[in-house]
């Protein structure tokens, strides 16, 4: 049987920009007092952008934490209290320079359960037009352009590892019926 | 275009029993100095296991980040220097009582990619045979059975959450075209 926790204790052990660190007591239903280590996040958003050729643009980015470039979707962190959806728009507008006529929520996800609060909401993006891109000042990434199908195909053979890529490709997958 | 980053300084903030997070300093290509959370997990693994009637075994349990229970597969947490698939094989077991013939590699995938080092080892677990489960001193967790098709619902209309339950599932109905 599973049982609830309450909070007894907590220490912010860390306060950066990205992430609040806390490590936390709880006590469970049947007073067992645990540890919790907790990453608190203000979580993100993807996006899944469609071109009318069936194409999905994607960006590749040095990822500090595997010191390699990663294949990604558009995608971004939620400034507090931001609206999801414009926060979808606005990170495919900077990282892309695309605008959708249509912006499908895809769900969301929560990429690591355990001790991580981050929820990262999921959007589906067609009718596509371009202008410029305009990233923040320490973003830097190209942009690719690849077949749906030659997507899945990354995501199967696990050239693409990103965790919300491949769920969100995968969803949107199955609406297509790819 | 991306540039590699190569770090600068480096300090550990925390360091807790499953997570260390280090406050970085790194140096783009082109000079800028950037700051860099980082938060360190020795990885995990997670098994999607299928028995004969079809059905996934699946785990509901209190998750602290978020305050209510969550329904994921059988998961858990790399030793430092453990084989994932002894580790999955480990896991499936103590969580469910499983034993698999047959325990098949899905991929890899990366929770959270711009400052968590997590990796998560996915696995598709067929021909079981049950004994008893042996859980950690602090693990609570409900046992829940449901047919592939439905777990695939309830990831399509939220139900389901948790990013690696999802990935895997998703991967996992491809190769059984679910």
């Amino acid at each position: 049987m599973y049982l609830k926790e309450k909070t007894i204790e907590s220490e912010i052990v860390f306060k950066g920009r990205i992430i609040t660190v806390r490590n936390d007591k709880a006590v469970l239903e049947d007073g067992t007092v645990v540890g919790r280590e907790l990453v608190v996040h203000s979580g993100g958003v993807c996006i899944v952008p469609v071109t009318e050729d069936g194409e999905i643009i994607m960006v590749r980015q040095f990822r500090y934490p595997f010191g390699e470039p990663l294949i990604e979707i558009p995608a971004g962190k939620l400034e507090t209290g931001e609206d999801p959806r414009e926060a979808g728009l606005r990170e495919l507008k900077e990282e892309t320079g695309a605008a959708a006529k249509n912006f499908e929520y895809l769900g969301v996800t929560y990429p690591s359960v355990a001790y991580l609060s981050e929820k990262i909401h999921m959007y589906l993006a067609t009718g596509l037009e371009f202008s410029k891109q305009s990233l923040d000042d320490d973003e830097f990434l190209d942009i690719m352009k690849f077949k749906f199908g030659d997507v899945i195909k990354m995501i199967e053979t696990g050239e693409i590892k990103d965790g919300k890529t491949m769920t969100a490709v995968l969803l949107a997958a199955r609406r297509y019926g790819i």
